[in-house]
């Protein structure tokens, strides 16, 4: 977009305009920031000096020059439903909130939920309003990412979309969580243990279940496939996948679910079949939500840092643009950031 | 910004670049917008058109000229903490999104939970990157109204902000809705009647209070303004609020709070204190929203449609930019727009 760079050099300054209005620099700057606590007066002298000079805020400028916005969006591939029902996303904009809090970066949150929605944020990144973007919880297929990197926008995924992950990404240590929770039901004498996953398109659901496999291998416990049941995080895909696992194994004794949302729909079932929890199934979530501490009995889950996700997207992200604003500088090393996880017992299991 | 407007006219067009390219104006526009399914030499092609012709993209172009960005920002003036915990952001959040589904407005929500947050966001609206604002429950002293309209950018309000509001705006009936929860109660033969307020920075709050007034005067019930205590609709100030009126007033038989969360954090303290709800004490809370139907005994409520006022402060602000963006039409008109609120009784009451 070479015609958006016409004006570099030369541009009447703040002191200019000041100074034809005949008021101080800081006056004039609130009157362009559109400070309410200035004289109608004043703001008719600067006004007018602004027209009269051609003069452009700096901010302004800096957008016309297409290389700034201070601006980044974050962007959650969701409907408000699930938006607001899963605490994962108010924590990682509590994060990345905390890590911009200093800065002069405007976070504006974006939720697709749809494809029309999709289009329409490919239209609004195409015309680079914004200086970089973080994505939470892409799926793998999600075509964004690939946009984000023809357009040249600076972007971080939170959640790799695979093993291979192209862009900067953070992401909890997903395997290592989901081994360590069945290996503490194992420790606990279960050896008939269920898992209840997510959607297979999230890299996420697949790690978990993995670490599940083989925690299982290691154990020596029972690895009959009737054991694994998909979910897709959602509360109601973890009851239907808790009767499926019932009808199929009504001798489980242990369930260890991809999220404590459907672990919570698993416990509906069980008490709704007669099952005690943990004394005839030994229940586990994972994410370690605001809702496994309200569940009954509490319930263990495996811990995310979520708002520390969160907080390290934000400057991960922070720092790539900061790259690319620089073109001669070099280009900063692809990081895949990978917390780790902790299990949390509670009466559940 | 004179500046901004330096290229209008005889532009290249969309034709134009296909046409060099040696592609069809439909391959050209993918390539524009970013689409990835586009091989990388067809990629190549139009890109080098593109930059020959210096062609700048509609929407951009539109971004240049200072008049169009066909984005729309929601601002909630509240940290994150409260955007998540409250049911009536997700609400709003849910109407305004219905309500450009089928539109080409990108949705970008920002929350504004400290002055240096308002400041950053006075400096994004000042660069006049959004065509128009929907603000939440914005406080009676909040300077970002004011703001709007010296930079001349259309907004709409959720909650006047006073009788005399002067940007368009969409609200809920809160006196008659409060004058009819304290006539249910006083048709339950209620006579010594509290209430817990909201903070009265927030006309929706004063106006609850009103209603809770006059239904008293009317029905001639205990007007003793030691029954008068100020929350600010947090669960905790409704704890506090509690406490306070019992120690003034422990022979109170009505507890009017105007929030559910509020009513959640009085509840607490009633049952604390061994009162029960509501053979001791009836309780009503305001908002209808999924607490209110959660609590043990499920709690009376005024009902907000506050999604439908979502899709029509979207509706308002769409009709206020498409005034704004046609300098001819006459200006919009001042639309005050008041929903009307039911009362749900339940067991509280």
């Amino acid at each position: 977009m070479a015609a958006a760079r016409v004006r570099s050099g030369g541009r009447p300054t703040l002191e200019e305009v000041a100074a034809r209005a005949g008021v101080g620099r800081g006056t004039a700057s609130r009157v362009i920031n559109g400070s309410p606590r200035v004289s109608s007066r004043t703001r008719e002298a600067v006004e007018a000096a602004v027209a009269e000079l051609g003069y452009v805020p700096n901010r302004a400028a800096r957008a016309l020059a297409g290389n700034r916005t201070d601006a980044i969006a974050l962007v959650v591939p969701e409907p408000e439903t699930r938006f607001f029902a899963e605490p994962y996303f108010s924590d990682i904009v509590r994060g990345v909130g905390a890590a911009l809090a200093d800065t002069d970066m405007q976070l504006l949150l974006t939720l697709v939920g749809s494809d029309r929605e999709r289009d329409r944020l490919a239209q609004y990144l195409a015309a680079h309003r914004v200086d970089g973007v973080l994505l939470v919880s892409v799926h793998a297929d999600d075509p964004l990412p690939d946009l984000l990197q023809q357009l040249d926008i600076p972007a971080v995924v939170s959640g790799r979309r695979s093993g291979h992950e192209t862009l900067p990404s953070v992401d909890s240590d997903n395997y290592q969580g989901a081994r360590g929770a069945v290996g503490h039901l194992v420790a606990r004498g279960r050896r008939r243990i269920a898992t209840i996953t997510g959607p297979f398109d999230i890299y996420a659901a697949q790690c978990r279940l993995d670490g599940y496999r083989k925690a299982v291998a290691a154990a020596g416990t029972d690895g009959d496939e009737a054991l694994v049941a998909q979910g897709d995080f959602s509360e109601e895909s973890g009851r239907r996948a808790m009767e499926l696992l019932l009808d199929r194994r009504p001798d489980l004794d242990a369930v260890f679910a991809a999220s404590d949302v459907m672990a919570a729909g698993a416990r509906q079932v069980l008490r709704e079949r007669g099952l005690r929890v943990p004394d005839d199934v030994a229940l586990v979530g994972f994410d370690d939500s605001v809702i496994a501490r309200h569940m009954d009995p509490p319930l263990t889950s495996v811990r995310q840092p979520i708002e520390e996700m969160g907080r390290a997207m934000a400057r991960l992200l922070l720092s790539e643009i900061g790259v690319h604003r620089s073109p001669g500088t070099a280009a900063a090393e692809q990081t895949q950031l990978v917390l780790p996880t902790d299990l949390v017992p509670r009466l559940s299991s």
